[in-house]
């Protein structure tokens, strides 16, 4: 079974971790059936930092996938050191509000030294995960630069800023007008990544974010065409839970493109001309009949990441939704 | 009084450190002599890796005299971590020789982007130095880039290696043939160096490597020159104390290039034509005579920098020996 997921980073690498746990109990795939799964990276947010190319949405799959990451916080590396931020810190050089750790800038450094000598984004990639063994294929959504701005005002004026600034500098607590993946339109699927799509035989759009990480991808050209026409069904995980996002602030977003924060809105939003399937958790039962209603089948199953486990189950749960409305 | 060193890495920094004690003791310069001092750092053992611009040399030296270098190693920073090298090594990214600490990569990481945005290795080091305040004023020998490469020939045949990687992973134990500062007939003089050694009161060669340190640094066009027909005297001290090298392997580069590894040889392949005093060891006080005999004064004083008070007595024998000749 081909599976194609459209990811972004903590929680889209969470889910994988069950997706995989899931296909392959144990990390034993089944000889009968063995699962093959391509993820679809979001690049939008990815940020230049003192001259490196830091890829935050695929480094934190590849960590979380192969065995790297710090667990608690759902980013960065474990042990993870931090003299260079120090360093940097007393040399007065910006910006300081990154989690920039030292083994994680060694990533940044391979892959900033690899670009620098021509290989594409998603040739970097894979050589990176040669070392992290992620048990799924990751490509970058795009080897073209994309890069997320977010629309802002606030007393300082109207600007707009980096998507990291904004969520990380700014804790997306200033109002959000607009959210523009700029260089998007430009931008070409990174090699590999409409031929997984067209080829799946299912496409999941994890409990990521829908405007800046799902939404990204969607918006480089084709992409959102390829998912549309695939002869796939597409199955989505709300990642609004009882009207908030589970954790990161998607409100923040989807109120900056016009989407109420629900498990209902967010299905309308991707649409049933995108989505075949939903999943909405439990608590958001009363969501079902609406999305169905929009013309997407809906069941409401827990959608709490609180283990791999709990996201192993998730994933079964859109595996199943996905046979059920293949029909 | 305007003093000008041209200085390579550890024993030059730890002159330096001494010579900042004799000019100005507990840090307090004379008001009524305040000296003021240049110095112009090697730049031949320079090298690019992972895509970073090291500097070795130049951050001994900036290190050393800012309170920052690793005492016992000499290169180097204090309280240093290893994660990013423990990173590299992991993603199989070589080379693994060099000793790249994290916080020391945060000051190739500053440099390498001040570079990259187009400022001149001399504007990095200023800026760099804005943090480490060495308490004197360093510039590098050059603004272009000049790699100094060894000619060896060992089993693996004859071939041209960079520097850092004959003196640091062979630690200079293949015989070398050659010693060639690649780009140096190209460089220029950074901004200030020539200006600063003709307008200064007493020039120093501090007991660096007399071919890869300060023969690299003689070696860019116009500085041997000004070197020589400056007004002010010129005043080496011997890096070799009993035959042998203080430090390092200066024995093995000195072969190369032919010449003894005594210090009455060293003098001799400065010349009398640069050189208007020497400083040799009290081990060494049968050279005195054959120095002086080539046209050079010479005295006799202890030249090991076991501590900086040890350092501070050599540059003050050494500037006494440059009002000395003065005359």
């Amino acid at each position: 079974m081909r599976i194609v997921a459209l990811a972004g980073g903590i929680g889209g690498a969470r889910f994988l971790r069950g997706l995989k746990e899931a296909v392959a109990p144990g990390g034993d795939p089944s000889p009968s059936a063995p699962a093959e799964i391509t993820v679809v990276g979001n690049t939008g947010d990815d940020i230049h930092l003192f001259g490196l190319k830091v890829c935050p949405d695929l480094d934190t799959v590849m960590y979380t996938l192969g065995g790297g990451i710090h667990e608690e916080q759902g980013w960065g590396r474990a042990d993870e050191t931090w003299s260079v931020k120090e360093e940097l810190k007393a040399y007065g050089v910006g910006p300081d509000w990154f989690g920039l750790g030292d083994r994680d800038v060694a990533t940044h450094v391979v892959r900033t030294q690899m670009l620098a000598a021509g290989y594409p984004l998603s040739a970097v990639t894979e050589a990176l995960c040669a070392r992290w063994r992620p048990g799924v294929r990751l490509l970058p959504m795009s080897d073209d630069r994309v890069e997320t701005h977010v629309l802002v005002e606030d007393a300082e004026g109207r600007r707009a800023v980096h998507f990291q600034e904004y969520w990380v500098r700014l804790r997306a607590e200033v109002p959000a007008l607009a959210v523009v993946p700029v260089g998007a339109e430009d931008a070409k699927p990174a090699p590999g990544v409409l031929e997984a799509i067209a080829e799946a035989d299912v496409i999941l759009l994890p409990p990521s974010n829908p405007v800046v990480s799902v939404g990204t991808i969607l918006a480089v050209p084709g992409v959102r065409q390829a998912v549309a026409e695939a002869d796939a069904p597409v199955v989505g995980l709300s990642p609004i839970v009882g009207g908030a996002p589970v954790r990161g602030m998607a409100d923040k977003v989807l109120a900056a493109v016009g989407v109420e924060s629900t498990a209902e809105a967010v299905a309308r939003h991707y649409g049933p001309g995108l989505l075949d399937g939903w999943l909405v958790d439990t608590s958001d039962a009363d969501a079902v009949p609406g999305v169905e209603a929009a013309g997407i089948a809906c069941r409401a199953v827990p959608l709490m990441m609180t283990d791999t486990a709990a996201a192993a189950a998730m994933a079964r749960a859109a595996l199943d939704l996905a046979e059920e409305v293949r029909g």
